[in-house]
């Protein structure tokens, strides 16, 4: 994929109605003139466009990649190739769950420009965990989503050939997977530029963060599996701001970070922001406790989310589906070799919870200290409030990162966070590290 | 790297002769007049053919690629872009230990044709070590090798993007990686065409191995390795048919089947073949224990060949030479972090050497009952004599690969070979898995 940007320019919303109206299968789906089209530009995101499209007979969700990054502007560019990397990953999602990803609809990688069905009356998740709304089937839906898209990605069910094609064309993905190595496992833990934090509240958490050896060595090590690990096509960017959803129906978006890499990254990546909305239910209070039920849910689905993950991959891994070159089913064929195998499948499970644990801290971290903050703590208006959310956070992910053997299960997990959500430390400068 | 194959023609000794004449360099290297020169092909290789040319003014050695398996024949295809990975592995390599590796003269895609300086005197290590030559300069000379072309293409020195470019190419390289998969790490523990082994002397071996599911365990933990562990560019093939060395000079040529792999494999392929050669040496003497000094000096270069790799990389590690993503310089800049950070390389290290005894042993069994054996073996003509030799390298094999945490140190490695060599199991199908 070669950088288009010769024809690329950036669209308004009178351009996209022009573009559009020439693209008869687009603008049937609309329907009317395209006069009558309703345009918003509604990109809330970090890094590009959206806009949303009504005409008489439908509607359509287009994103187009702007050539830097959004939320810091001109000074930080950032390919536009990332919407090719975002499409394929689409293609390839829709193959394998059609239901829980939006449905592409054209793609133009001139202009870096992707359009899709329009997902409505689905809520950005985050906001309606905001708002305190129980997703009844989120559980099952996302764990569909993961189970389905790791397993069918990897060399457990992939020929290696496959896997390797795959690996090669996301490697080009690079500077998207740059920000994550920077923002993500570097940046919070030195003073940088981007860096920022509820203060002088986390000025003392955010030193002793920084000053801490076991703490940069853990996350160095995850930044090492982030590098290195070859595992399978992930979203890359896994929170609950990329997921759309209503009470029935839940879908996955804005695959745009996806690269082969560390299961456990993104499976971190969304347990941890579900612990971020835990631990923010207390600034959205408006009677202390009011929250309680709401936080049970949350926590109830931090485990189904591990737990029905780990049974789904592992009943992939167990099923005829399982025929990619890691552990050859001709090596493994009688009922004894299947004993041994079933062992090894519970050890790498374990072993991808251990490393999701660690990359459950990371973003617990960079959520808080880092560039870009999530809108679950960062609109509790009163920063004393919002510091004690956030201080629990902290104090929650450096126990992952320096004592993860403590966290056997997902229970120990969300106990964890509940011990955690309690904890009061001093706020401010004086805060030291004896507290941890 | 798309396969050229339209224009592609196997040379013969009168093609290449007139192939030459039209590149006017290469003729200059030659010297005198086409009909001067002598050309033979030689290949002694499983996959390509190779000519030696001698002029009047010098030689060159020419290697071209050919569409299937030398080895088994036009049944078996092979994609000649191997010739173009080989190459750019080659440039790579040439880049980072210029006097290691032979300098490439031309490189022609449509014929997977690449034109080298001719290496003379050198020989090949492996012809060299039956005779019983020792090589005092080839432990400095291939731990250099290794030391730093792992390092400068690991991401502890690459930036990150430079790194993910590389494995996007070599990603493409997956034909020759699934030859690996296929022959190292699956059929010879299963029952497999390819396979052969010293009949019936080692049947019984052969069957308790293909039955022992501690051991396909093992070696499928280590294939999952291969497949996506994206550590740093390897030869993929370094064993001593892959150097050409004499008592001054080391050469490690045919790098076709590089990629971004697990830095232990490369490095178990080099100490296997070693102890290949150190178990052979019974069958090779002419009197008992005539070849007592020798096998000293291998395990010498075994020992030699660990600890000074292991030391070279840490050197690069801690040099200003660790300018990759991985472990950022600036979380880790004080005095007290280089002390965490000293106690991490070790045990980095410590994990390289564990997996390093893995892929040992996979490379013991796959070089006595897979596809691909060694001549150190099959010139011993007696088959009691060499099965003895094999079974030898088995027993080491499979401890390896059952218990490796017996064995901490290299001095340990090299105990338990010249432990294993005095073994005398009873050969034939009466072997019972109780006497490992």
């Amino acid at each position: 994929m070669t950088e288009p940007e010769m024809s690329y320019r950036t669209l308004g919303v009178e351009d996209l109605r022009s573009y559009l109206a020439d693209q008869p299968a687009l603008a049937a789906q609309l329907g009317g003139a395209p006069a009558d089209w309703r345009i918003e530009e509604v990109g809330d995101g970090n890094l590009n466009l959206v806009f949303i499209l009504h005409g008489p007979a439908g509607g359509l969700a287009v994103k187009q990649a702007l050539p830097y990054v959004r939320l810091v502007g001109e000074s930080w560019p950032l390919p536009l190739s990332r919407a090719s990397f975002e499409q394929t990953a689409l293609v390839r999602q829709n193959a394998l769950v059609p239901g829980l990803v939006p449905k592409l609809l054209h793609f133009d990688e001139a202009l870096a420009l992707i359009v899709m069905e329009l997902l409505q009356p689905h809520k950005i998740m985050r906001h309606g965990m905001i708002a305190g709304t129980r997703y009844p089937l989120f559980v099952e839906a996302i764990t569909d989503f993961m189970a389905q898209t790791y397993f069918h990605t990897s060399d457990l069910a992939l020929p290696a050939a496959e896997k390797k094609e795959l690996m090669g064309v996301f490697a080009g993905n690079h500077a998207l997977c740059k920000i994550t190595e920077d923002v993500i496992f570097t940046e919070p833990y030195e003073i940088a530029e981007n860096n920022s934090w509820t203060s002088p509240q986390l000025d003392g958490i955010a030193a002793a963060l920084r000053e801490d050896l076991a703490v940069k060595l853990a996350v160095s090590r995850l930044k090492v599996l982030f590098l290195s690990q070859a595992q399978a096509l992930l979203h890359g960017d896994l929170h609950s701001g990329s997921i759309m959803l209503t009470e029935e129906d839940t879908r996955v978006i804005d695959p745009e970070f996806a690269f082969v890499g560390p299961i456990a990254f993104d499976v971190g990546a969304l347990l941890a922001n579900l612990l971020l909305s835990y631990f923010s239910q207390d600034g959205h209070e408006t009677r202390p406790g009011d929250r309680d039920d709401y936080r049970a849910w949350i926590l109830d689905a931090v485990q189904g989310c591990w737990t029905r993950f780990e049974e789904k991959f592992l009943d992939l891994w167990r099923s005829p589906a399982a025929q990619g070159d890691a552990y050859p089913k001709v090596l493994f064929a009688d009922a004894q070799a299947e004993t041994v195998l079933e062992v090894e499948r519970q050890q790498v499970m374990a072993a991808l919870f251990k490393d999701t644990l660690g990359f459950i801290a990371a973003e617990l971290v960079r959520r808080t200290l880092g560039l870009a903050h999530n809108i679950d703590l960062e609109w509790i208006e009163d920063p004393d409030r919002r510091a004690a959310c956030e201080a629990s956070a902290l104090g929650l992910a450096r126990d992952l990162l320096v004592a993860p053997e403590a966290i056997t299960s997902v229970s120990a997990l969300t106990e964890a966070a509940a011990t955690w959500r309690l904890w009061s430390p001093p706020l401010g400068a004086s805060f030291t590290p004896e507290l941890w």
